[in-house]
């Protein structure tokens, strides 16, 4: 059986690996506070081109959207998210649990929201003489890619944005696949962009190659202080924060962040491009890692005796999209396997 | 310089490494539904002749303690602990930061707690008329061994939790630096007895010989259901669970988990052994992996050229017990060459 | 001016008023435990034909809603509500501020859920393997009647309470202005009825005569412990406990209580028909005391001239639905007033 | 039975009452923003001098402290109170139900913390090089009289804010009982110069002659942003407003508010007089309306034939200090016959 549900299912890349092996028995300042992870956030101030930015390394992904949503709300404010959104959708009330409503927006059929739909939320709350019977919507969260494997383009980040800051609250990017949507030959953003794009945002490493670790970017001035008190608090702050440091110094070593998504999305844009000779449509265009191809029942159902993968939208009583996630680690003899399996089935 | 700051200074033990190493480029199911997880959970039900306990891997102790204690507490119920104890001293309010309060016991110089205080803080919050007024006590936190490196003898394990029975709630044992209190030649409590002392408790793979991760055992039934929902929450669920897994597949192998504990137990013994024959006193008597020697501030600065140590408390004027934590990694050379560095400074 | 903007814009009955006068500088037990609360307490459970139930005197209706739902659920436990519930509009966030997600369900246009729907979102859960990336759907809150004023028949709440209990979990009822719907003339709910028909519910003392006052009970035996804990702590105790529990024994005597209900039921009523006449349609169909007519904007602009009133839902570039609550102190002859206001405004 | 157990045992003063039925039927809007609210909150602003102050009418103290504490602090942040302070022992763990911790100062025997203490906190907080690993002490919680009923003087008062502003963190005043602080003959403070001794504090209705409700100040800018957001999350946004706002007009009229805290206080000093004729000693000296005689068991069983009071403090086998809190409504024959009943037992 090979697996496509997701791009977590192997440990991590070699380079990962014998990165971690280069240090054994070595000392290091706990909690973040050593000279790798020193050079690691060096590291990635100059790949963004800006030393103002704070950089912190946490152990996954639902804790940097937990940590970084609390740390920027005050009590009674609240976070716009798509309704597809993985912290509305996946992380099992984490950011309720630490007291925020989040303001669901329908996206389109993509995932990605629109500056306009955040005129129109802030719009309507500011407008209300009750507003404070509603939660003040405060800051703004989208994924890029979306969990349809959409990506924003410069001037869809760019518009919302601006929006933000026309209404004077945060723009925080999930980036559990940053990488993959850097990668992506339809982006338009480089790396460095994103001190100008967003105030808070995060470079995942746990689908991209690492074992384990985010990256969470802080650009705003505003929301940097006694950052380490709320890593802290939510148990988020790891003993051996080298451990996670070390393995996105292998990770930025000749770009691998980005080779790796590239392979991923090439990989992902292949099997597109084979199925699509075949007449397989899909429910929404490839962009990154994740595609969603329409299969008929009977094809899933063989295809399940070789493979695993996610269904994840009922399209009628015969057919189904379902999800392939590729991996960093997959290869291109798995990919020519599958596309010859949905070939003899179809 | 050598830290004796802490036992997390370096990276893992080489098994662990390799054990990782061993696996790369396999798939595994995410979130620790894999067969790696399943079969150390089940390695670890042997080493406690138990089948019937819930196990979990979190990644790192903070985290695991705001979980498990936020899981058995109703909003209104608060956690008995030591005043040193690490919940309610060194988890910049992780605990509060779930909604409950830490009611505070004053230990004996050791740190450890006893049955009796347990009893006369129930008694006298259920023999209030208005006790609604104040968080009802609800559980009992103990870590073994203490912050002050003491550790529990199975008589003092027993009545606590004999009175935690008596009153009706839970004994979670903070297991941190459990292997080493496991392996004291002052112990006799044997890993397998704990399943009978207390209702959950954790043995700490971070501070002994682990990257990372802790390993929470789940005793009591009352405590079992949905608790996957609570890690998940708190963004504890790691997508590669069978990362920690394997690192304890490791640390279990051949008990390495023991030996690692002993080596560093005998590395401090050996300390205080040399020491006192110099006449040097200690704040608490060794009984793991943390020692506290009083010395003399000209003494302590000399040493600070050489060594890095926390100072602990200050005895008077001239004295100040310091704390030296001796690493599963600490080898014999560095003992020797620091009771020398004492000995020639004295 | 005369406002319909709300049932809660004049002091309280004047019976209210001398019950709380009768009792002046007479000494009673603070935090309600006093005779008084004993006494009502044992009049409502009189009038529910049930010795059983626990009863509550509360300040105000979300201090009730977040007590009563954050104590019953656990932490990563949602609770379901109607997309217009009171909860999820008007609250400021203050369930979540507890740490709980509201899911919302769409009802149809009178804001009432069926039991159908509760059935759909539990099973989807519950058949996911993935479930415990999700809150967890855990109890039902309505409304009786709902922010339309629409009610619930007894055969759709007995529909929802089973659905309820399929499911194993508790149903709350917010009953703000359950008087209203108990008195309302499609109602074939008696107030004892509710003991079957949920686990916990309110009757609302504000908008129905008191100066202020909630009267919780607590049906279910399960969420009866400990709760004058929750009250406490979420600062719902209040000393004068008696303060309100004599208001509801004025609002008990000769059920007043549903006699202002089905005063303020009459007069909505009786607009509705009036202004039928005059080929006004209506948002709604009309159950309880608020009634949305549905007016041209220069007809709205007139009544403004002398009337409070919210715009409820525009309907078109010339029409819109305007909400009318009309109180238990509201008189006939304003009500004819402003029939005839729109009368020769039309 | 007479109860000195507390002074929230009768409903209102008079006046109260016949100011709130003044305006019955009339009608006002809701939430706090009719006139009648408008107008008072101009009369504290007259009374105390300053125009600047935000001023909100809350339900009771729990409630007060709850929103206010929870507004200040940010989730990393904790609050200093002596361990004797109400949000300490009598609040069921609310402050830390919304997340925080309370960092508690032993004070001396009279219930008041020092300016040291405070600077004590602070400074061994921020050279910590791990501060981070504990709660950021961040504001400070008294109150006026302190559970002991001693008073701060205007220098301590000045020490403490003073002390705060060096540290940059606000200073609140409890003041359930702050008319007779300032009502006291031991005060030196006038109402007006609290607007310069700290950054928020509420004086106390409920335990001053009104049924219920608390009025709140807010004095330092930082706070006031979006308030009224904080008290409808928690609760404590009441829809007739009015209701309180209207008790504290009764209140201020002629400085009723203070009479009644002279006449408690007197009446306190009166027994502490007589009883000390009878070297009768106290736990603490007379400040406000509690007294704490030290009698002996004998005595106390045979009062207790007669009044309602509660053990406060057990000082050997014989003797115990007992609480005896003065209400506004306690009348001089009563206190009278109290004494007599001291001196015949005696």
């Amino acid at each position: 059986m090979y697996s496509f549900r997701n791009d977590y299912s192997e440990l991590c890349h070699e380079k990962v690996l014998s990165k971690l092996a280069s240090i054994n028995r070595k000392q290091f300042d706990g909690y973040g506070e050593d000279e790798i992870t020193l050079k690691v956030k060096n590291k990635i101030k100059s790949l963004l081109n800006n030393n103002n930015v704070d950089v912190y390394f946490i152990s996954g992904g639902t804790q940097t959207n937990l940590v970084s949503i609390s740390s920027i709300l005050k009590p009674y404010q609240a976070v716009l998210s798509a309704d597809s959104g993985h912290i509305a959708t996946h992380e099992a009330g984490a950011i309720e649990s630490t007291g925020h409503k989040i303001i669901t927006l329908k996206p389109n059929n993509t995932g990605k929201i629109k500056a306009s739909q955040i005129s129109q939320i802030m719009d309507n709350h500011f407008k209300d003489e009750a507003r404070e019977h509603t939660p003040q919507p405060a800051m703004v969260y989208i994924s890029n890619p979306t969990e349809f494997g959409s990506i924003y383009k410069y001037k869809e980040l760019k518009e919302i944005k601006e929006e933000c800051e026309k209404n004077n609250i945060p723009l925080y990017i999930d980036g559990a696949r940053l990488s993959q949507a850097l990668a992506s030959e339809k982006s338009d953003i480089k790396f460095s962009d994103l001190v100008n794009l967003c105030d808070m945002f995060y470079l995942g490493g746990t689908k991209n190659g690492a074992i384990f670790g985010e990256c969470l970017v802080v650009i705003n001035d505003n929301y940097k202080k006694d950052f380490r008190y709320n890593l802290k608090q939510k148990g988020a702050l790891m003993a051996k924060g080298f451990s996670i440091a070390l393995q996105f110094e292998a990770l930025f070593e000749n770009n691998l962040f980005l080779e790796l998504g590239k392979k991923a999305n090439y990989n992902a844009k292949y099997i597109v491009e084979e199925l699509t000779k075949m007449n397989i449509p899909f429910l929404v265009e490839q962009e990154s890692n994740q595609i969603f191809p329409i299969l008929n029942n009977t094809l899933i159902d063989k295809l399940r005796e070789k493979y695993l993968f996610y269904n994840w939208q009922v399209i009628d009583e015969n057919y189904c999209a379902i999800r392939l996630c590729i991996s960093w680690a997959t290869e291109k003899d798995i990919i020519k396997e599958f596309i010859n399996d949905v070939k003899i089935n179809i």
